[in-house]
């Protein structure tokens, strides 16, 4: 029986996670369960797992939870450090990391410190703070196991095979709701219609962050520090239908991929019972004869210039791609609010690349500091660099 | 370096196996060779390789070879005896099985009697004594290593996994030149039409086969022994492209494909490698986003009765498989000679199940006797069945 930890439990991750636990009680139990405000939801959870402990990163919210359950004898933690004890302390077997944005990177830094076996969706704190996480989970024992699809893709195919076969890998991209609108159109694109994914539900942040390719982007300094590859041997290519999860190309130029039906309790499930075995029937089998077609395009680097930048950022190194990511994360929140068009955001954070750039690597501390500075950075900036006046 | 045999070394498979000890010498030397009657091409490929032995299957063809090459100093060694001390004797370390058809099998035999290593491209030696080889295989120390593309794959999606984490195995069916065309239209098929396959350069008789789908219901077969499934774990998809040659289903719901451009050095290249290490470059690499799509579709069983009957087959048991192989190899030849209609070949092989079938396995002697019995029925049966009247 495997102990888990949900960090970030009322998201699409943290629903995914439960309900594998729901489908396979006998191999997993739920041992800890943190949400950042809703305190609803984790009420809700909490009654149905009944889990030792729950944490609230807002501290305000502890009451609305004990007024929805308050029958609830377990431990509640609050605030990063609520958060950062409930990923560290216990013992938990699997921590999920499914909290959004650079918010996670504690509770990761504190369950890696802690040795833990760290599921992560928070590709955010890889993106930032690659070189640290990788460091602390080698000299903690900790271990860092993917859960994106593309990721859990790779993960899976490299299993098994030697680093001399391998020539390189190629992400799949679904290429979002945009990729077929020309420049007109994306100018014009709303926070409304950017959340709205073809393929995945998933939260907001990565719903827009899918509409720019930024999430693709992310995914490529994600799968440089998780395979220890170069960007040159990481490809993109846009598949729609978002079938084939991610695909490895050998020296004899053969190619291995990935495929099944969309759906997170795949590599989650993957991840959670790894190593060893596989979680029978937790998605649908995919029935290719059903599909007809799938599909492939290359990226256009001139309407989509996130993926090239981020190229540039891991091979400048340094601070870039932690730069790259908060400044985004800041974008993206203004972008939301209508402060900043769709196609700025991309162009903010190349500004804001060139403009913080330092050549060596942050430790968390700084992150977290450059983070501060970087989002109040985009809060000026942003509205000004768009020509979109505040309301 | 591994010493290399070559059985059926004028055909398409030896034509791509000395490609490949051509492009790398340092890993492979041909140390034999063989060939039906086509004494001037294997005194070319003497000529070149100069290997310490040939063979040729039809006597009557070694003057020829003689005058053509008459500095050759090697071993010249002759009829199915010849091919299978070939098979058997000295220190190969690989024989590639290249043979076409039935007369593949003793020399099939013979080699893994001797404790070779045997890369299979003769599949009708697998369809027709499938327990005798394997048996034979355990006994002596003998391996079969696939080289059908779609084997290939599987065999290579396989390496490395555990028989726990395996639901089923697909095998992908480029569909040949008709698979989307009426009844009207294939009773009507040519010969010339028929070898005209639309992605793979093959020899006549696969090209017929695939033409008839026969070709991917001695597959199902020959996967059957080589992965030890049973019939109903063994799915077939039409997949026009011939891009992904076949996939491996875990018990998760998650597919692994195997892709590569539609080249045999590739599997040919993998298993003279094996194991241990990939063919730099013997492929051209493969690029999904130029291909632009992938399409599938499922077979029309009452167009195309082949696989199901060789379902059928692989149930009953017995001397089946091998009857309707034998019997496919005489139906084949009938239409090439305008004797039998396209539409009618499957329909021939399904009375010759129904009638000739034995519940006991038959031994190798047992199969060389039913072919020539068999072959004697198609001869006189086909004409008759076919309403085709002897010109």
């Amino acid at each position: 029986m495997k102990k888990v930890v949900i960090l970030g439990g009322t998201g699409s991750i943290g629903s995914s996670s439960l309900s594998i636990i729901r489908q396979f009680p006998e191999q997993f139990c739920l041992l800890g369960i943190s949400a950042h405000t809703n305190s609803e939801g984790l009420a809700g959870i909490a009654g149905e797992f009944n889990p030792p402990f729950v944490a609230l990163a807002n501290e305000s919210r502890v009451s609305v939870f004990r007024e929805r359950l308050p029958s609830y004898q377990g431990e509640i933690l609050v605030g990063e450090a609520g958060l950062c004890e409930l990923a560290s302390s216990g013992d938990a077997d699997i921590v999920i990391a499914g909290i959004v944005g650079v918010a996670g990177l504690r509770p990761v830094e504190a369950a890696l410190r802690a040795g833990r076996r760290v599921l992560l969706a928070n590709k955010e704190s890889l993106v930032c703070a690659g070189e640290q996480l990788t460091t602390i989970a080698k000299t903690c024992g900790g271990t860092l196991l993917p859960i994106d699809s593309e990721h859990s893709a790779i993960f899976q195919l490299l299993e098994g095979r030697t680093e001399g076969e391998i020539a390189s890998i190629t992400l799949t991209a679904s290429g979002g709701p945009f990729w077929q609108k020309d420049r007109q159109f994306l100018a014009g694109v709303t926070p409304e219609q950017a959340v709205r994914h073809p393929r995945w539900s998933m939260g907001a942040k990565i719903s827009i962050d899918s509409a720019t390719l930024v999430n693709k982007a992310l995914e490529l300094i994600e799968a440089a520090w998780f395979f220890n590859l170069t960007e040159d041997r990481i490809g993109i290519v846009i598949h729609p239908e978002s079938i084939i999860h991610s695909l490895v190309s050998f020296q004899d130029g053969t190619q291995f991929a990935q495929l099944s039906v969309p759906d997170m309790c795949g590599p989650i499930g993957y991840a959670m019972a790894y190593p060893g075995h596989r979680l029978r029937g937790v998605m649908k089998p995919l029935r290719l004869e059903e599909i007809g077609a799938l599909t492939f395009a290359p990226i256009d680097n001139e309407r989509f210039p996130a993926p090239a930048l981020a190229r540039d950022c891991l091979r400048s190194g340094g601070n870039a791609s932690a730069v790259f990511n908060i400044v985004n994360e800041g974008a993206v929140a203004l972008f939301t609010k209508g402060l900043l068009r769709f196609v700025d955001i991309v162009p903010l954070i190349e500004r804001a690349v060139a403009r913080f750039f330092e050549p060596s690597a942050p430790s968390v501390e700084e992150i977290i500091y450059l983070t501060r500075r970087l989002l109040a950075w985009v809060e000026k900036e942003g509205p000004r660099h768009s020509g979109v006046s505040l309301s």
